[in-house]
């Protein structure tokens, strides 16, 4: 009766968008009550009892196969960091439209399934086949145009190809949530979430770029606020992490505190958390933990303060291919992939 | 299972701070589920079976009431609307410390109970009672002081007399929900929520001015950074509005949008709200619905926007006592009070 939990952070129910309130989970494997949701369009209406998953398109032996063909298949289970483009988006300056995301527009759990390639494979790819588009059973309008689109993006033929691009259909040991894709979902790990499609519909090998709007205008860098130069297209995770403990403008006492807080990357590993409870004039590094292929690793940090006063404390991460945090993240119009070093503020009182 | 619900925003667990997704309601009674959860401590161990009510001090005739004395008495019930002193305390420039509440530290629903009044006249009190103390069962250490101390705070003998002052015991035609302070709960229309003491414990009237540091630390407006001068205690909730929909930067089509919200005052009544979609330039009177004395109003607009670009839209709400929102809050060092002008922003495309 006394218990209290954390709920999701309603963003907006139509479509449904709600954030995992980072801040207070303990756990490193997110539970369906608190995974965040984010949905184009409203939920799609699917008919199980006919559910086929077709392979078609660019190559030479077309597909139809059943959920009980691919749960067949040899499969394998990874725990994967997924995180929408748009977290974090509410902290641009200037500020941006769209979800006001905060730190919670991300999760991580166990997905299992069949690589994506063995499917491929089993259609046996033709010859100049560049990309392969994954359709969602999500449809509907988008603000800037009266046509209907279904969800529908593409991957490049390697990254299609690779061993850990998966088409799941368990989440944590269990059916995949329906809010998160039952019964198929492409998970694509190092990618921000916008390219696991959910509720898989048809997989498409095309010779050509596909041009669907949630990759051409939709999940596109656009550097200026007012002309599309220098538009490049969102795809991997940039290096990020988030201070889950203390919380902004927190009050504290003097004596020890633990900070807390989680770090990523879409480019190998997380190799160094530095925090600074001074503004940023001296970095300290701090311990890691858990750390894993596609998953995010934990940090922390007992820190001692005997000086009542003000602090601004900041986490910044570096990865294994030498990119790290910036003081100031690369804004864009559409407000992705936001990655400045986090920041809160506290008082010691 | 496609349905889409909003709920609590979480700000803190320990002691559970969570907020209504405001945004997101379209009743005027607000659910348990969905009501914020304000605590300054863990939530209280009580034992019901011994569940006794004492009003004793500056009285001639000190009472010890049951539960089922106090459900015997005459009984009112109201529609209150209970607004947190620091609801929307994360909009104030420059920013403050402590639970950053956005707009949700707000509810309303139907409390039943027993004025206040009638139990202080059958404690008879004594000339020269200067204030009613009231107690909560819930204690804790505060982090200025190494002192325990109970939630308690004193009402001035006038309000405590004011005939809907409530001793309440039923929330929504329910008993109260124990985090809302089962099995009795102070309520104190007009007043910010602190004054609305939950799980009370005892009630004792006194001939000078009470000093627990919920109403000579807390809950006192501290215009000052550095220094104490010019400290006003919170009472009143000031006169305010919100605006529920669009959302704070959604992307909006041309054609009609409705623009809707809240407004509520801790004097008199709501007469006008306005609302701009020009940044300020002009206002435009709105449809005021379900008026009541102590609950907030509806209001809503439709709004048609047949050109392209970005909007600021703002809501005013004006009282009976000519009170009126103003662009600037009334900032304070522990960001009380916040009824700045409501503003969201809006594009267009």
């Amino acid at each position: 009766m006394n218990l209290s939990k954390p709920y999701l952070t309603t963003r907006s129910l139509q479509p449904e968008n709600q954030e995992t309130p980072i801040q207070f989970i303990k756990n490193n494997i997110i539970s369906e009550r608190l995974f965040f949701r984010r949905n184009h369009f409203s939920y799609p209406n699917l008919t199980y009892s006919s559910y086929w998953l077709p392979v078609n398109g660019h190559v030479r032996n077309p597909q139809l196969f059943s959920l009980q063909n691919i749960m067949s298949l040899p499969s394998k289970a990874l725990t994967v960091v997924l995180e929408c483009a748009g977290n974090k988006r509410s902290f641009f300056e200037p500020k941006v439209f769209g979800e006001q995301w905060e730190k919670g527009a991300i999760s991580q759990g166990v997905w299992k399934g069949v690589p994506l390639k063995t499917l491929l494979q089993l259609a046996h790819i033709k010859e100049g086949a560049l990309e392969v588009v994954v359709e969602g059973y999500d449809v509907g309008k988008r603000t800037d145009t009266d046509k209907v689109y279904s969800y529908a993006r593409s991957l490049p033929i390697e990254k299609a190809l690779h061993e850990d691009t998966l088409v799941a259909y368990e989440y944590n040991g269990g059916p995949i949530p329906f809010k998160h894709g039952f019964p198929l979902r492409l998970i694509v790990p190092q990618w921000y979430g916008m390219a696991s499609v959910k509720w898989v519909k048809q997989i498409t090998i095309v010779n050509r770029a596909f041009s669907g709007p949630f990759q051409t205008v939709d999940y596109v860098y656009y550097p200026k606020k007012d002309s599309d130069e220098g538009a490049t297209p969102v795809t991997t995770m940039r290096v990020n992490s988030s201070i889950k403990k203390p919380l902004d403008r927190e009050i504290l006492t003097t004596g020890v505190h633990e900070i807390n807080g989680i770090a990523w990357t879409g480019k190998g590993l997380i190799v160094k958390v530095e925090i600074s409870t001074d503004s940023g004039q001296t970095w300290t590094e701090v311990k890691l933990r858990n750390k894993d292929q596609y998953s995010w690793i934990d940090w922390s940090y007992d820190w001692e303060v005997a000086e009542k006063g003000e602090y601004t404390i900041l986490s910044k991460a570096t990865d294994s291919h030498g990119r790290v945090q910036r003081k100031e993240p690369y804004w864009n119009r559409k407000g992705y992939g936001y990655n400045g070093i986090d920041r809160i503020k506290v008082k010691v009182e």
